[in-house]
């Protein structure tokens, strides 16, 4: 069996690591499965070819023999269910780690997105001082809640599982609001999540990728 | 084995369906399981108690007997994996209708929130005019993609499935705003959902619910 991932061939961020190619090449390295890497510009994400694979026009997609995928969450999901070592094998424990990735992806992640919306995107528009605050406090009311369910354990739900992968992943995009280091067990659990060895070999994958001289 | 979910005493839209226990309603009737409804006023929503349940202090919830879920999609996709009629037996099928579970929570109900967020919680914003059509864009962008993919098929990616069931329900979200009627074959595709037997008596649930006299 052969995995192929997409990735961009220069990442929007430079290699902080915080494009989803990183979620996938990091529960790939969890589960221990090599994979081959095809680089996008971002013309051909938006070229008939990709769009076949990702009606969305965005990186990652993922092929194995015969089988496309693309939504990180998707991908993730599918390569926890397919290795071991991302979620449980009680019925019980699987479900709720499966639970902390929809938490992750639809309930902590849309206002961290918004942050960067409110932020980068609409940085330039008249009212991004006065709307920022706002926006910033709805990633803490969430952080909050957040932080007081996880207290002083080290993963969410016994051992690290997918819906750790997850979670860290979108905390990661809170960190450079300043925002994330308000509530210092969750940092500390980013730290932890950055610190196992599948994430830095992910890490320094994508790193590679984005700091290559340019192609041609 | 006995079923018990959590719904909104109140919900905030007055019984259009578009509370999240809708959405898990209609998958327990897909299923043909019975269920058992918890309604939680406001206040209960953010104690201890429910808090316990779903840290984030929302609802739906699900419990069966020694299990208990949060949050909307996981508990579609347990229900989906526990009983037949959600999603396809064969192990590629299943995967696609699974990425069409995270694509609509991850991918196309962001923006919808966001013109949510828009609209009402910043409507009376001074910025609220000049930014709604930004917000609508991103919509439309999201929306033009998932119309190209959907074309004439009835479903996302053969029969029905979660996947549907998740889109359709997210997709209900943005037609208040006018924004669905101008991808005709997406608004086609949301009333094919409404539908099915198994929407409609999910939803006449939830507004019998949100019809009845106060309590008390």
């Amino acid at each position: 069996m052969s995995i192929t991932i997409t990735a961009f061939e220069r990442s929007p961020d430079g290699g902080k690591g915080l494009a989803r190619d990183t979620r996938v090449r990091w529960a790939l390295e969890e589960a221990g499965q090599p994979y081959a890497v095809r680089l996008l510009s971002f013309g051909a994400m938006k070229e008939a070819a990709h769009l076949a694979l990702n009606p969305f026009g965005q990186i990652p997609t993922y092929e194995e023999d015969g089988l496309a995928l693309f939504e990180t969450g998707a991908i993730v999901f599918h390569i926890a269910q397919r290795f071991a070592g991302l979620l449980p094998v009680d019925a019980h424990a699987r479900a709720r780690a499966i639970t902390w990735m929809f938490a992750a992806l639809n309930t902590v992640e849309p206002p961290i997105l918004d942050l960067f919306t409110a932020r980068i995107l609409e940085g330039d528009k008249p009212w991004a001082a006065e709307r920022l605050p706002l926006v910033g406090d709805r990633v803490r009311s969430r952080l909050r809640q957040l932080s007081a369910r996880l207290g002083d354990a080290d993963w969410l739900d016994g051992a690290f599982s997918a819906g750790d992968l997850m979670m860290v992943s979108v905390l990661l995009r809170a960190r450079s609001s300043g925002i994330l280091a308000e509530f210092p067990n969750l940092a500390a659990y980013v730290a932890r999540g950055e610190a196992r060895p599948a994430y830095r070999r992910a890490f320094a994958a994508q790193l590679a990728v984005n700091t290559a001289p340019p192609p041609g």
